[in-house]
């Protein structure tokens, strides 16, 4: 943890001073991406030093042939990697022929970044001393379009501090890249085409196996004294590599411009053979905007993202910053244009899970996207899983399961799995049963339930199927149980009776058969072309309700509580609290084997049953259940301190609350677990978002309402956000002692809040006591 | 199956007729060792077809560094591998200047292989018909000699059969060599010099990091028309080749032959500067003997070897050829010359599971060496743990256990862990208890109880150092439980309360407070040793003792046996009968976690508890737990079948333990695994020995006397095995109705014949009615 690296502030992310240690944390966390493409903070002008180069395009994977141990038949044979793609970014610069490489540099001073969140674009500044003792300052800003998202632009200035010097700068392209995780060390690009023509160049390349076509492409302007310098540039041309050079002699305490942009055309959009040709339309159209121009349109759609899902806090400016570089970093990464996408756990911020999506995205991220979004977005990702049902109904059957059962993949690209630890693979498999709780939690809260007898219900068949034939009858129990698998909590392996399992593959079955219900009397048609295309048969049905019926609960009668799995209490029951810091994280101080016979919960496991299901639960359960796990809980996943943070303010542990926030929403910018170079923990923070809003809000769907009850963490003094509940906006400020309530639109909505119903009509602020 | 691939012989392994397919399968059966070196069956002539070649030098490995697909903590950094060595076999033919390579050959005819065991010597002969149509016989005999063991001969015969004809034999080294397996492509070694001297060259090289200097060496002779040609070779040399040529013109029907002499020196033995001066020594050696000769005294080191340790069967050829087959591997493979050197799964037969010993060793080869060999043979085994005692410690440590426990690897070479399967590495923890009960063992049969306060108590100390902290007290249960383990059924993993893990555990702690106690009191000086290194205090083995007085072991009241672990009877238990025959075997038609949670047991389990502490049972408690648990295994482990083969026949269920046996003894030769070509089962080949003396003839120690229960296959008229125990040599001889026992040496012995005490009196013999 690093409290002090990133200056608070409330709406940049800000860095002062230059460390070559920090530069691939940096990298990081300071990130940019557009939804379609996204890049690390990568430098323009070359580095010799330690670097993590990064950039990426939405939907373009590579799958690398699987490399493990020890082969378990069922393993994917190909794992989809996240593809660094050719470097479009790249300004090599000289002074006076000299290169200019921070590593190298006599002198750095005045270094910054910023992420400017608000209008979404990245800038560093400088004063570099080179080795020939020239003095130059730097200004390099960068943002990828979010209008035109195939574009992204570059102000690169530099300006001469004491001496009439030569400036060159060599913008270029590279296609010779590699990625620093791969099994085989194949290549994956393969390059057919390096264009030079005036001040653009273009690189036709894809990738193997998967054969994505992509074009790289870039444009250049010199500008000296703020006018444009015409200059044919230079050329070089190399196999995967172009560049233009473009000198300047630049005066003492003068400034010499490039404006470059670039960015990829991709087969995924247009015709394989009409890349450049795309890329030439992409360019003109940037171009003839120019870089302010563009820049403001940025500014302006980025305002648009933030009117929508800001949340202001009041009182607590780090706090602020976090939830603030959580929800940009989340719509950097996924703006719900393209159903064929999806939100990876590092987004475009690097390679780390290797595939892209997780089942983070309906029990994480969907609530984010139903509430700030239109809800067509939050449909796209519920299209995803259908469109990928027929392959998860052929991994099912590569796993032994028949009969259409589908069981989703823990991590894929393309629907096909691409995870290789077999107590992850084929046991962690309640994953199946967050895409069956998204289908209903996105009909709770938008109220669309067209998306059910069109496809969802499909979703649901299948996911049933697979639990019905996953549960084994126990004669010794007379009770249907659930053997072998991983819950969310990943320090336990191939255990039997994983609470949660078992109680989300119950309500996976009881909710298939009601919706099977409310199709069949509602909606005749889907409901007859479905029975036709999955063949269900009344006594298949039959056989599902019989295990949901039937379902084993582990439950110690002496703790009154349910159990984790079978056999929790044979542990050593040591909480963390009384464990040596010496100790933690127990992920990287202990073996395996000691983990999985520990009582150490990763991640929300039981208490995730308890927050998804809470209102299954007493709060007497709620509480004894939350201080039995709690204590026990260590954190080390990204995706736990959200969950507690929530579970806590329900129970109105408020401080204990606040702790579990910060962790969450400043997770990467305090890099709690040392890794943010890594790239950025992505899908986390949505939870972030649900720590505020579902834990300090309190917001829940009751009876087709919207319901509060509203907290604050004593070291706030207001906060608020905003909810789109079924085309209403509402705009939810919250104190300590009163929660206010704003309308958009034209129609009247009620709320509960603290259970009480409360009217609310637009355009009048409606404010409820609280205390 | 294969069952009719392998000509039934009394001594003999025998292939007839070239099949292309069998190549590889037939380079396993037919390889040859000699417990210092070992080599496949590949060819000395150069082979196009798919052949794995493979020539291995006992105790020189590799640390490949592991690549695993999730690194967990504790996973060695190095994973052993079994190194193939240079190539000194290597004999080009070309006939009139086209190479004779059986894969081109236009006719292949009365192709024939046979491993002669009784002699030790292996032979090729088959008539080729080249692609010129010129047409020769070839007889290639090849041997290594067990006198000098780093030397191997080869004669090399061509016989024109309807021409006059030129050949040529290229005998060669080829330090160019490749491991099959190999985790990252790295060269494993680096060639130092070549060198051509006369009819001899040499080719030094060593190992990349673990630096094993080697010297592969040969020398070659001509001879034409059973005369000498003396011939000066043309010589070519290459980086890792060097080769001699000699031609001859071979009139028809006429033989040329070549006496190749090959083999190496190493730095294990010799000073590394000294290799090429002990390989001339060991030419001269050879040479000077000729091939005739040394031949000769392979013949009787061969018939020395078999005086000891055959098993006669009449009347049933085929389960006489597979227990000739299984003791003469287990002879090429470890002779207990070194105790630097163990048996390895595969032997000398091919690269499979990567390091050397397994708990195999003391598990399944320690009976038959103790048998059939000079105590000190099995000693030497036993010290090769104690000389791995400080690795095993620093094992221990490495995941997590502390104060001098010591955690024998899973897979070594050299002490250090080489395996990383998580729930194998960390968690087949039973193997510590197969090493002290070896100790057990070797103490029971040999009756030399030296070894225990010299070495062995430290041994178990460390174990039992281990036992008690990896147990953990469970509060709710009052007792001592082991959790998070895989027993030797490796179709459970991580597991909680294995019996056969738990049960052996509580064993060794026990047993090392006894040997404590009888060390203490009657060997003061190595007790006061032993607890000045150890460090050991009462309070520390009053921990132990409570531990072991209070271990849980998980039981069936309904069933009344003990259960293989916790949770076993929730498993849907459909026998292996009642399993459709095209779902096995299991490990190839099922996917990981369906095998975890279904009932089927890969090896013996529970069952091997009741093997090793068989006398800690009734009769009826055998039978009840042999009747649960057989019906569910699947013998998918080349260990199960011997296991139960002894269970079954002490049983007297005699049909069934005769098919055990055939599965245990012809496991290879019949290859029921369907994998032979990847080399042998080396250590399960023991098992089979097992088989017949502890299972057929019932053999135990009972109160320091052998005592025997004699029963025998309604298949078989009678067998015969000999035994060395405590330095008697007693050869008994079993048919259906009696025993017959001679005994060898001065000394009078008493045995039991079921039950009833025996008196035997060197060189007569006794006879007993059993019927």
């Amino acid at each position: 943890m690093n409290q002090d690296y990133i200056q608070p502030d409330q709406w940049s992310i800000i860095e002062e001073g230059f460390s070559k240690e920090m530069v691939k944390s940096s990298e990081s966390l300071f990130s940019i991406g557009n939804g379609a493409m996204g890049q690390r903070a990568n430098f323009e002008e070359q580095y010799s030093g330690p670097t993590f180069q990064g950039s990426y395009i939405g939907g373009v994977y590579y799958p690398d042939k699987t490399r493990v141990g020890w082969w378990k038949n069922g393993y994917p044979e190909y794992f989809a990697k996240v593809l660094n793609a050719p470097n479009w970014i790249g300004v090599d610069v000289f002074i006076n022929g000299d290169p200019l490489d921070l590593n190298t540099c006599k002198k750095v001073e005045d270094f910054r970044r910023e992420l400017n969140m608000k209008e979404g674009w990245y800038q560093r500044s400088f004063k570099a001393t080179l080795p020939s003792d020239i003095q130059v300052n730097i200004k390099a800003t960068r943002f990828l379009s979010l209008d035109i998202d195939e574009v992204g632009a570059i102000e690169y200035q530099v300006t001469s501090v004491d001496a009439d010097i030569d400036v060159k700068f060599v913008p270029y392209l590279d296609s010779g890249i590699t990625n620093e995780d791969s099994n085989w060390d194949d290549k994956f690009w393969n390059t057919t085409n390096v264009i030079s023509e005036g001040n653009q160049a273009f690189i036709e390349s894809h990738t193997m196996k998967t054969n994505f076509a992509i074009c790289t492409f870039m444009q250049s302007q010199l500008m000296y004294k703020g006018e444009t310098v015409e200059q044919n540039p230079s050329e070089t041309k190399k196999e995967l590599w172009v560049g233009h050079g473009y000198s300047q002699k630049v005066g003492k305490g003068e400034t010499v411009t490039l404006h470059k942009f670039g960015g990829y055309t991709v087969s995924l959009n247009h015709k394989p053979e009409g890349l450049v040709q795309a890329a030439k339309a992409v360019l003109k159209k940037a171009s003839d905007l120019g870089f302010e121009a563009l820049l403001n349109q940025q500014k302006k759609a980025w305002a648009q993202i933030w009117e929508m899902s800001d949340i202001a806090i009041e009182g607590d400016i780090k706090a602020q910053q976090g939830i603030r570089f959580n929800i940009f970093q989340l719509n950097q990464t996924y703006l719900g244009t393209d159903s064929r996408l999806n939100i990876g756990p590092k987004g475009f911020t690097g390679e780390k899970y290797g595939g892209s999506t997780y089942w983070d995205t309906e029990a994480y991220c969907l609530p984010f996207y139903m509430a700030t979004k239109d809800q067509q977005v939050a449909r796209k990702l519920l299209k995803y899983r259908y469109n990928h049902l027929e392959k998860a109904i052929e991994n099912a059957a590569k796993l032994g399961f028949s009969n259409g059962a589908a069981l989703y993949p823990m991590v894929t690209m393309n629907g096909e799995e691409c995870h290789n630890e077999w107590e992850i693979t084929f046991e962690e498999i309640h994953r199946n049963g967050a895409i069956a709780f998204a289908i209903y939690n996105y009909y709770r809260f938008t109220g669309d339930y067209s998306y059910i007898p069109e496809m969802g219900l499909e979703v649901l068949i299948g996911i049933s199927r697979f639990w019905q034939q996953r549960a084994t009858f126990s004669k010794q129990k007379n009770k249907y149980v659930i053997l072998g698998v991983t819950g969310p909590n990943e320090y336990e392996n191939n255990v039997n009776n994983n609470f949660y399992t078992n109680y989300l593959s119950r309500w996976c079955i009881n909710y298939t058969l009601e919706e099977l219900q409310k199709v069949k009397e509602g909606f005749k048609e889907d409901y007859d072309r479905i029975v036709g295309v999955t063949k269900l048969t009344d006594a298949e049905t039959d056989a599902w309700k019989n295990v949901a019926d039937n379902m084993y609960f582990p439950f110690s009668e002496e703790e009154d509580i349910y159990l984790q799995q079978d056999g929790f209490l044979d542990k050593e029951l040591i909480t963390v609290a009384d464990l040596p810091k010496s100790q933690r994280p127990i992920n990287q101080k202990w073996s395996w084997d000691r983990i999985l016979r520990s009582p150490y919960i990763k991640q929300a496991d039981t208490l995730q049953g308890f927050y998804v299901f809470e209102s299954d639960f007493t709060n007497e359960e709620h509480q004894r259940h939350f201080d039995f796990y709690e204590p026990f809980t260590v954190h080390e996943s990204s995706l736990s301190p959200c969950v507690h943070c929530i579970l806590a303010a329900k129970l109105n542990r408020m401080e204990q609350a606040y702790q579990f926030y910060l962790r969450t929403s400043r997770l990467d910018l305090d890099d709690y677990n040392k890794e943010v170079e890594e790239g950025l923990h992505i899908t986390s923070m949505a939870g972030t978002w649900m720590s505020i809003v579902e834990g300090f809000g309190g917001m829940r769907v009751i009876d087709d309402k919207l319901s509060f009850t509203p907290r604050i963490p004593e070291q706030w003094k207001a906060y608020s956000f905003k909810v789109n509940f079924r085309h209403c906006i509402l705009k939810v400020t919250i104190n300590a002692s009163e929660v206010k309530f704003e309308l958009e639109g034209d129609d009247d909505v009620a709320v509960l809040v603290n259970s009480e119903r409360v009217a609310i009509t637009p355009s009048k602020t409606v404010t409820v006591k609280i205390k």
